[in-house]
């Protein structure tokens, strides 16, 4: 039950690739690219083809492309009722062709090129259309990380979105920091301990038992302070905008 | 060279005080408390006072109260010309009375009443009136950790701003993305490995650099997708702004 079949060349399927090859669990069993220049060297090249009609039996078939081209490599496999899953957030189940048996195996975290990756710590949101199917998906994902959490379609949108917020949105409150910083001849990297620290509280807390600052103390000379401090009109307004929904949250939750 | 007295008994200088009584380095030679219960029952209480008059002679004197009392508890000091320092991000120097030579000595960092903190890993930002003291405060304070940085009292207020993007923004952010999660039944924890990949990824890239996500990438079907998900007003009109801050900073400045 542990041979594979992965489809695309990219980012994520390229680290995918790498895990199953070294897996003494797992057995990749042939990997579809159309280009397979862009397999890792350390592959062996008789494992890649570029044939739909050639692609081999396996227990699953893992399609790792862009979100674009899923609905399209799926409907290109030459074999029905088999089972097939994709690795997107966003994508929902049946952008795979319905005539496989279709799943999503979907790894939460941020993909870099050129980084190894630690499949052990990685959340996986697994998804399938048939219950039988799902414990199949389970037992292989399994190999990849202990972190395995049963999510549907809907509640992986909501995934996304969350994700926006926790890291893409995160991470544009590091820029605006940085870009104060440089104005002003400050070492951002001073800033690294109170970052992680941040990160460290919600360990322990909720976010919302966790949130200090002048926004949630109502300290509104400080607040007057800052805004004062902030020579950029939209930067300003942003700080205007977090610190009103801060006090929304916190006066209205806790 | 390495004499000092702690003012204060509240969060910060309850840390500062630990750290001097375990040092083989510094000598704590006094507190002063208003109350002398809320020092910890590890430190000998012939160590506490609560009569200004009674304050003995040190090389350093570190005020750790809140900012609005730093300029009384400075006032009451019975001596002049001795090195005072406070150790607020947000104080500026002249809240000390003038007649001892001023200083600020403040660990970025935010602590916790009952965690311990590794002052080791805590940048100080450093000011003094005089030169001279400069170094006395710098030597003392290298006894706590070697991230030690000069920092004027103009740029220390930007250092305050930054540090509300960065991190009470950052939690807020954290606040939005555990709701969502509540809402929809999905553990919030699952997003943790995505957060600390976040932090991780501004060791080596400028955050600017680092931003990924629908916002950068102009991906619209993507942002319409998440404002139909978002049925909270406040959020989405928050998302929204996050989200054309990231375009304005990605296209103009990269």
């Amino acid at each position: 039950m542990n041979n594979v079949i992965v489809l695309g060349s990219g980012n994520v399927a390229s680290h995918i690739i790498q895990f199953i090859n070294d897996s003494n669990e797992l057995n990749l069993v042939q990997i579809y690219a159309r280009n397979s220049n862009k397999i890792d060297k350390s592959i062996n090249k008789n494992l890649v083809t570029d044939d739909y009609l050639k692609i081999k039996e396996a227990d699953i078939y893992i399609i790792a492309v862009s979100d674009n081209s899923i609905a399209e490599v799926s409907k290109n496999l030459p074999f029905e009722n088999r089972l097939v899953v994709h690795t997107s957030g966003s994508a929902s189940l049946d952008q795979i062709d319905s005539k496989n048996r279709r799943g999503v195996l979907y790894p939460l975290q941020t993909f870099s090129k050129n980084k190894s990756v630690d499949f052990t710590q990685i959340p996986f949101c697994l998804e399938t259309e048939f219950e039988d199917d799902y414990v199949v998906l389970e037992n292989i994902t399994q190999k990849f990380s202990q972190k395995v959490y049963q999510i549907s379609s809907e509640q992986r949108q909501y995934i996304h979105v969350t994700a926006v917020f926790v890291s893409n949105f995160t991470n544009h409150m590091f820029t605006i920091g940085n870009e104060i910083c440089t104005e002003n001849e400050i070492p951002f990297e001073i800033f690294k301990p109170l970052i992680q620290e941040t990160l460290n509280k919600i360990e322990d807390l909720e976010p919302i038992v966790a949130q200090t600052g002048p926004a949630v103390r109502n300290d509104t000379n400080t607040l007057k302070k800052h805004l004062d401090l902030l020579t950029n009109e939209k930067i300003k307004s942003l700080y205007l905008n977090i610190s009103e929904s801060i006090q929304n949250y916190n006066v209205k939750k806790l």
